[in-house]
């Protein structure tokens, strides 16, 4: 098998799987519990939270664990929102980029059944936020910015120094970074003081599924999403998912210490994938300025689907785009905000790599490509 | 180790931990992808949802995978009341037992905020649902009544069956039903078609940590708490954290088919644990009309932590009430409901047992009770 659909998720790996086993079994009170078994668990979760702080530069009471991804950019646009709009009520005006994954877009409607004001931030042609028009949206009157690192669908590297700047000037706005696809060879862009939030999901660095973080600055207000128990700081309550959250710090700290040779590596691919794409009259999507990891590209004419089984029959694993919306055949949402037609983003697949990928299955992939192409 | 902390956490079994390791490994791929990959694990998923379904005796369409227990049991009070609501808007009051866990009472403000009147169904001295004041307070304002099946506390079963027989009376009033604590030896009380949504958590009975189901009958109207790619028929987005759901249906299924020799053992060991406490004048909190996994019980005077300890020096791990609120010292809801004074249930501790318990465990235990009593 060749898996070239890493940004959907990636394999969890032998080292991994070992970690989370011995957790499993050795560690499985509660850490709520006052025994010391239950303290024993409770040490090991805070060594995790630790390890991930230091890794984002955060501090580790800035650390929250939650289920994915996408509880944490539900949880922003929910009882965080709620609480900033409490501290500031003469803020009522929220921007998300146009290019967000579905997990904040899905939330518009509710923020403006909420009263609030939704702008979205138009990208350039090369799916970046475009930052004349992002200037222009920012007022006074903006309680919380969205935006992306990398975007799932083209790999575009949002320019978030250029954003910071900007955002220099409005202090009292919040501004939340989806990083979950910037934690394969794009860490370092949100090590940047001005973001406030952050969200990143486990299964996207070869840890096992189940745990993601919001980091969340103290200067920012906050009510939770899920109320209980009174776990992360009555900030998250459930009891805490030990064995994946900590596989979770484990992974990305591997991921983070590999980021040079990850993106050296995997930037040598994907320029070698293009050139093979180009060759055979692919159209590219995938920007200059974009992560290492991620290729989109159309065959005009032929509709992603059959892409995809065509790449399946030569056992190259693909996706239309992202891979939270193929299933259902929604729009191509960021080629869309990019102004590419329909008729062309019907066509596109995405072709993405993690840590694990080897010249190999790249050179496989490359001399499949006129095979595959030459069908149709 | 001597572990009698099983209502907190319960330890996955080896079985389970395989099971979890080989779908981590070989269905790695994200459901939602097209290629026949992410067909595979899709299937799977839906092969698990239909085995969840036939337990609890519900359709496979009305199975939700959560993260927890405590997202299920926020779900329903967040987006399905709210739901609800839209669908009764003449509708008003919510009815929550006085010994609801946290991830359900800790949401009373917020649905009080929103506009609702709530309030508090009164339990007996032996801490099940007293059947005249819930009857009393049940009318046709009532949108939706939630109570546990098992109290985590205390262990009390309570009277679904009457309870049902008062609601069949208001057919519009949902029925939640917490049954996070029924897994183990009282699975049989939530087949019952009067109630209309099912709490489970995975942890409970020895599958991995990281799963929660929400059951819910099609009538039931429902808006989702966590928004994005659509999964879960559009009612819980997130990447389905396959390996933990899979390896929950297993073990759903090994606490199924064992149900009625865990009860007999669990019931005999109860029982056994029970007499030994008086023996050496301890308070016994549990009701006769318990379920056979769950032991509280008090000795006067003396701080339940310092007990909890007494225990830890012999090897004998125990709780002193719930986990979730232990940590936090908060005061012993279910006896507090049950008009036991603090001045006892600050002594009180919870002792429960789980499918792995052995006699020899409970022997041992039992040989320990009076030597760690005759220290104090």
């Amino acid at each position: 098998m060749y898996y070239f659909d890493n940004a959907a998720s990636t394999k969890p790996t032998q080292d991994i799987l070992q970690t989370y086993m011995t957790v499993s079994e050795q560690f499985f009170a509660n850490p709520s519990s006052v025994h010391s078994f239950g303290e024993k668990a409770s040490q090991l979760l805070n060594q995790a939270r630790q390890q991930v702080a230091e890794i984002l530069r955060f501090d580790t009471s800035e650390i929250y664990f939650t289920s994915s991804g996408t509880e944490s950019n539900n949880w922003v646009l929910t009882g965080i929102t709620q609480a900033l709009k409490e501290r500031h009520p003469d803020k009522n005006r929220i921007l998300i980029s146009s290019i967000e994954h579905g997990s904040m877009t899905a939330q518009i409607e509710r923020l403006v059944h909420q009263g609030f004001k939704v702008d979205l931030i138009p990208v350039t042609d090369q799916g970046l936020v475009d930052m004349d028009k992002f200037a222009n949206l920012l007022d006074n009157d903006v309680l919380l910015v969205s935006t992306m690192a990398v975007n799932n669908e083209i790999g575009a590297k949002q320019p978030l120094i250029e954003m910071s700047v900007e955002l220099m000037k409005y202090p009292t706005t919040a501004w939340h970074v989806d990083a979950v696809q910037a934690t394969t060879s794009e860490l370092a862009t949100i090590h940047n003081n001005r973001i406030d939030l952050v969200t990143l999901s486990s299964h996207k660095f070869h840890a096992v599924r189940g745990a993601g973080v919001l980091a969340k600055r103290k200067r920012i207000a906050s009510h939770p999403m899920i109320m209980g128990g009174g776990q992360e700081s009555g900030q998250r309550s459930s009891t805490e998912n030990l064995a994946a959250i900590v596989t979770m710090s484990k992974a990305l700290r591997l991921v983070s210490e590999k980021q040079a040779d990850t993106h050296e590596r995997l930037e040598k691919y994907k320029q070698q994938i293009i050139e093979a794409l180009k060759d055979n009259n692919w159209n590219i999507h995938t920007p200059k300025e974009s992560s290492a990891h991620i290729i989109c590209a159309s065959y005009e004419g032929i509709p992603g689907e059959v892409l995809v089984h065509a790449f399946a029959e030569k056992d190259i694993f693909i996706s239309t785009t992202s891979a939270c919306s193929s299933r259902r055949r929604s729009a191509h949402a960021t080629l869309r905000a990019m102004g590419i037609p329909d008729s062309i983003s019907e066509s596109a697949i995405r072709m993405s790599m993690g840590i694990l990928t080897t010249q190999e299955e790249v050179d496989y992939l490359i001399k499949q490509i006129p095979h595959i192409t030459n069908k149709f």
